[in-house]
């Protein structure tokens, strides 16, 4: 296995018609210096299977199937020092998402995609406390021009609706923010998605930068452009495909994030795993310990490849005509809780982690999957502490009342993801026996 | 002046370098027969200087800068016969504004532009009564495969608002509306922009089809795919740039017409004229009788050359970087006052109108253009029975407060479209003199 430096080009390509795999260093895709990065080595890649780092002084493996880095203190030290740039190849709305630890402490990372003078800092009452400052100083460090307001919205996702959503409003009319300024989301999933759905509408669109501080943020929801608040009887209802001028993913965020949101996002890392990459979900189940111990290595690997994997999907179809459905495996039963069970009571992984359960199960009933795969879905999330089965109250009737409305029925049919054949393989089907999934709700619904 | 017939090419092009100019029969842009439709001809155009009749029976001149229709009665009547169909040509997203008497009773014109089986028509409580039955005839006629259903709004400014919008998504997930639906937007412009960001919005945005009943939506807002809803402070200040499928418009709608709504549509009539089209605006001067008078030629005439006129601007600028703003003429002022006086107080047109005099006012006393334009301009819209000055509540602190959160605000910043030299000439700047937007707003204050 081959390290490459930073002047060579590397390009490992899955798609390699469609996908634009950029691998430079960051100087060639930015006017800003590469040295006001405070991290030593910089790589960037696009789509799952391309790494390198610039430093010479050490060699990292490069990350391909069915390589994955052992974790020796030698390669954590390394990778400790890199930050990588992964890039979500979409022609003039590319944009890349940068991954590092200290990286809220770089000015210039997040000015350079700040277009006007006006800045909109979206965040909750959990995360101002902790980083509001810190980024606010970033945006103005150094250049006076800028000025910042902020909105602090409350915590949790009963709040990802309309009223929220118009406090940004009212906020952003109160502050003048005009159509050349900038909304920050800083904060998880829900002002991620409800910080962009403002900047889609606000004058019609105004630039947009991330800043997601939970994992299941850093892994998922910053990345793609989906954005959007809850109706009342349908998760993400109403919304906007929109791209970010940037993600911004410091990984030191994630000291301060409770186990519980950890575990959460650790179920969308298990689901790429699931639906298209063995070697990563086989890295998962051998390295689960560390993440749950918050190893900073083990994170940030897991981070950067689940970004890979998620910009590799978004490349390829960003407007959910076919593939990219495909993320939202185990998302149909999932949702279903959470506006069944109410907004809030569970994490959005949590719900997640016992849809997968429940399509993997049905893709069992269907018999397109054996039942090993079964086995290691249920090991691997129980080891994550993640729920395995729906909350008690949910009866066959919530299930299919919420799913009659999801978003991905069309014409009246309801479209699932489920597994077929190894591990990393799915479909994204109407065309499944009705029976099967009768009886998979039957079956968690008594347990 | 050659009249063309239906197998000609013509081509008069302003722009040739980037509008795309379509002339061909609708065949050739549909697979759906022109048999169709119930008119006897048809012609294709984009752009403003080229109409075609198909008929070889009579001739109608080839409208072009220096020639108008002059209404004799023989081509009047030849006229009534004509569909017209201007197309917005935005690469994959072109669309056809169709335009004719009796377009609500050919069912294939809508269904052609259904792509799912279900469609929600919004409408409000003005408009349900005369025309809800007959479209939703036309959308089901020979067709059992749709269903229809629809949803009734109050009607007027005032409720162009996020609660009114929340009644839409309502309305959308009990019925089960999903991702493969159509929302079918008819009413005027509060429908049309309204309905139109729902669409946007509703499951990240689905098929959306404009039927404008109201003069102001047909010259105007239904045309070029700005959607949206006021903030309480400020008008139109969230939205989507969103594209129809079509836009259908059936003139005869406008027998319905209160005589203070046609007046509305007017002002935007005018403001075609005024920043792009001389030749435009010496038809209406010449023809305002007609107009108030509701001679269906001179009606079909006038929305034509706007469609044609807002075709090509949306055409070459989609997303207002700058040339589409100047479709704003008055605007700001309009806004001003709408917001200012309450919404729905006047009506759209009404307060474009008195701000287009503002605009104009103003372009004289910074010498941009001499006194017979501004004369002219209060002349024509004094026959329309616009108001040529704000209501007198108005005060410089209203408009000034107003105008800071105008959309066309960058950094701070107001640009303004202003009148520049003969008729027919503007330019969208920054760069004025601040005392003459002082003056004018004084002047216009103390009457």
């Amino acid at each position: 296995m081959a390290a490459c430096n930073s002047s060579s080009i590397c390009s490992s390509i899955r798609s390699p018609e469609r996908i634009r795999h950029i691998h430079r260093p960051l100087s060639l895709i930015s006017s800003s210096n590469v040295c006001l990065l405070r991290r030593d080595a910089l790589s960037v890649s696009a789509g799952r299977m391309v790494a390198c780092f610039a430093s010479k002084d050490w060699a990292l493996p490069r990350i391909a199937a069915g390589s994955a880095p052992a974790m020796v203190p030698a390669q954590q030290e390394a990778e400790a020092r890199v930050s990588t740039v992964v890039e979500v190849g979409l022609g003039n709305r590319s944009y890349p998402i940068y991954i590092g630890s200290g990286l809220l402490d770089v000015p210039d990372l997040l000015q350079r995609h700040v277009a006007g003078k006006r800045v909109l800092v979206v965040t909750n009452t959990s995360i101002a406390p902790l980083y509001l400052e810190r980024v606010v100083e970033a945006l103005t460090n150094g250049n006076s021009n800028i000025s910042v307001d902020s909105v602090i919205l409350p915590d949790g996702e009963k709040y990802k609706n309309m009223e929220t959503m118009m406090q940004v409003f009212d906020k952003a009319i109160k502050s003048r923010m005009d159509r050349r300024c900038t909304f920050v989301a800083l904060g998880g999933g829900v002002i991620g998605d409800l910080c962009g759905f403002a900047a889609a509408t606000y004058v019609r669109g105004v630039n947009f930068i991330q800043i997601p501080t939970t994992l299941m943020a850093q892994v998922d929801s910053s990345v793609g452009g989906k954005t959007g608040i809850n109706h009342p009887h349908a998760k993400n209802m109403i919304g906007a495909f929109y791209q970010p001028q940037c993600v911004l993913i410091d990984t030191d965020t994630l000291n301060t994030l409770p186990d519980r949101e950890l575990a959460s996002g650790i179920a969308e890392i298990v689901k790429y795993g699931l639906i298209r990459d063995a070697d990563f979900f086989e890295w998962q189940e051998k390295n689960m310990h560390a993440l749950l111990a918050r190893d900073p290595n083990a994170l940030a690997y897991a981070i950067k490849r689940s970004c890979e994997n998620k910009a590799e999907v978004v490349s390829l179809d960003e407007k959910e005509s076919g593939l990219r459905a495909t993320l939202n495996l185990g998302h149909t039963f999932g949702h279903a809780i959470e506006a069944g069970f109410g907004y809030g009571q569970w994490l959005h992984g949590e719900a997640v982690a016992a849809g997968m359960v429940m399509a993997v199960e049905m893709s069992y009933r269907l018999g397109w999957i054996d039942g090993t795969i079964v086995e290691r879905v249920l090991n691997i999330l129980k080891q994550a502490k993640l729920p395995t089965s729906p909350p008690e109250m949910m009866t066959v009737e919530l299930f299919k009342a919420a799913m009659a409305v999801d978003k991905k029925v069309a014409d009246g049919v309801l479209r699932l993801i489920l597994l077929k054949g190894p591990i990393g393989g799915c479909v994204f089907t109407a065309d499944f026996d009705q029976k099967a999934l009768d009886d998979t709700l039957l079956a968690f619904c008594r347990r």
